[in-house]
């Protein structure tokens, strides 16, 4: 884990306070105990985050296991219970992604109140391995296939356990005597994750049980694409930005790279006006327009952002913006 | 079918003859009445070959249906029989392994004695969905993942149909009334294909309807960055050869690139000795090794390949080199 964080994410903890994500579940009852171990050699300061979801009768347990691990350490624990079944329902969203948002809202938080540099979250290789799937079942192009960041600067996330099987946590766990819980929900298969977990992984696993050592290597091989394409993307002439709301990628620019790139440059500018990851085959449409000289085609992009094909290149506009696009 | 041919693989037919690969499934089936079709106004022209295995006691009717289709259409219809069974105790390999290589021999074998350009394949988009997942299971890299060439230079292997979902094919099948069959062996789950096929597939395809053409999608994108890649390496200074069985990477070339074309021009090195695709895990390891100057670290690779990390550069070399290697 010191490796990983050191070495491939290239961050340096010392002097650092971490915000340490706690569901009482074993992954992050052993990141806790880990961190713990780690913090005087690590020169880093600890503070445990617990958010009780309001979803189930036991939830009160899980918090007790948090607060008994947390004052066996002595690490300080900071506690809350949320009604996410009612922020659900209020914002008309499902029930994982409304817990989502309450966790991300709740950690960011606990991490400003007490002046930490990271959330550390318990997210382990088996997750990831979850993770890949899903973005490939939902059109996710390359290296976003990859898998979740090890670390997120914007977010504020570091996940140190990221490469680390599941199966190693669980056996910490257990040698430590760590008071964990495991979540019923989790077999729940209402939930995409929960099918991908408890179906389609293991079927992974059954044809190679060595599947989860792939994993971590397509999601080493994704951190170093990632840096190539950002990389050849930045020789390409920057974006002239047009208020924010609409942009600009020249022909010229666009042309002294190649179609790999082109499409990336394509994916980048769409970032930066919405958010929703733009499918990869209105990518693909979209740069094949270009290249066959298609001036006029309109491409449409989730955040309602809308993608034109012009002589002086590709025009990319957010909605505020449409009224006063060429 | 034709703008796949000549937009996206960039082959020109016309004036070629073409060995189409027929089995007496409904994909190759359809294969053959469309390019039936398309024969004069493409300007090509057509021998089918059929591949007994031997395997099954209705392979006669196969055969039969093969020539059916081939006397209707005014086609010649080359067909043997195999007994890939005997062949695989006697190479000692499994069923599909042999199967696979009589099938390549056969058509190679059709090709050349009738002056044929390509060997056209029904290959079509369910057989790339899978063929994807099996890269996956096996740890493959990108853009390995994408998936099969849609044309081979080397083998002289096309396949037309490579984007085309199987249910078209089995609806053009239908509706032509060709006299099509199924290989009662595609249930088999002993076969690993079959299990992706019949289970794994049919999970994704339950979770997101549209998955195929997240498939084509993903082939299409490791189109281009397969291209990017190549030029990327091949702005790298060219490797030097040792007499065939050693080649050595010079280190200022290898200091010329970042990590993840650093990374491919190993892989490259490595296919240039040996059959066989390596690790990508080994790859990552390799390269992490040349990085961090770990001078002296020798990795193995398929085919008795070793890669060593020298002052000068990464030397690869085969087993007949080892005893001259450095």
């Amino acid at each position: 884990m010191e490796r990983f964080v050191a070495e491939t994410l290239g961050i340096v903890l010392s002097g650092t306070r971490l915000v340490v994500a706690c569901s009482g579940g074993p992954d992050s009852m052993a990141l806790l105990a880990m961190l713990h171990a780690l913090r005087v050699r690590g020169g880093f300061s600890l503070v445990a985050a617990h958010l009780d979801h309001g979803l189930r009768p036991d939830a009160a347990a899980d918090q007790a296991a948090v607060a008994q691990l947390c004052h066996h350490l002595d690490i300080q624990c900071i506690s809350q219970r949320m009604d996410v079944a009612a922020l659900a329902a209020q914002q008309r969203m499902g029930l994982e992604e409304a817990g989502r948002l309450a966790r991300q809202e709740f950690l960011a938080r606990v991490r400003s109140d007490h002046g930490a540099q990271w959330i550390v979250t318990g997210h382990q290789l088996n997750d990831l391995a979850e993770d890949q799937l899903m973005r490939q079942l939902r059109g996710a192009g390359w290296p976003a296939l990859g898998g979740m960041a090890g670390c997120d600067a914007a977010s504020g996330v570091l996940r140190p356990l990221l490469l680390q099987p599941k199966a190693a946590l669980l056996e910490l766990a257990s040698t430590l005597r760590l008071p964990f819980r495991n979540d019923p929900m989790n077999e729940d298969p209402r939930f995409f994750r929960n099918r991908i977990r408890n179906t389609i992984l293991p079927l992974f696993l059954a044809e190679n049980p060595s599947y989860l050592s792939q994993v971590a290597g397509l999601w080493l091989l994704a951190q170093l694409d990632a840096r190539h394409f950002s990389m050849a993307m930045d020789a390409a002439p920057a974006l002239p930005d047009h208020g924010g709301t609409s942009l600009l990628l020249p022909a010229t620019a666009l042309r002294s790279v190649d179609a790999a790139i082109r499409l990336r440059c394509c994916k980048r500018a769409l970032e930066r006006l919405a958010l929703g990851a733009p499918q990869l085959e209105t990518l693909l449409a979209l740069e094949a327009a270009f290249t066959a000289g298609r001036i006029g085609a309109v491409f449409h992009f989730p955040g309602r952002v809308t993608a034109r094909v012009l002589s002086q290149g590709l025009h990319f506009s957010a909605p505020d913006a449409a009224a006063t696009s060429p």
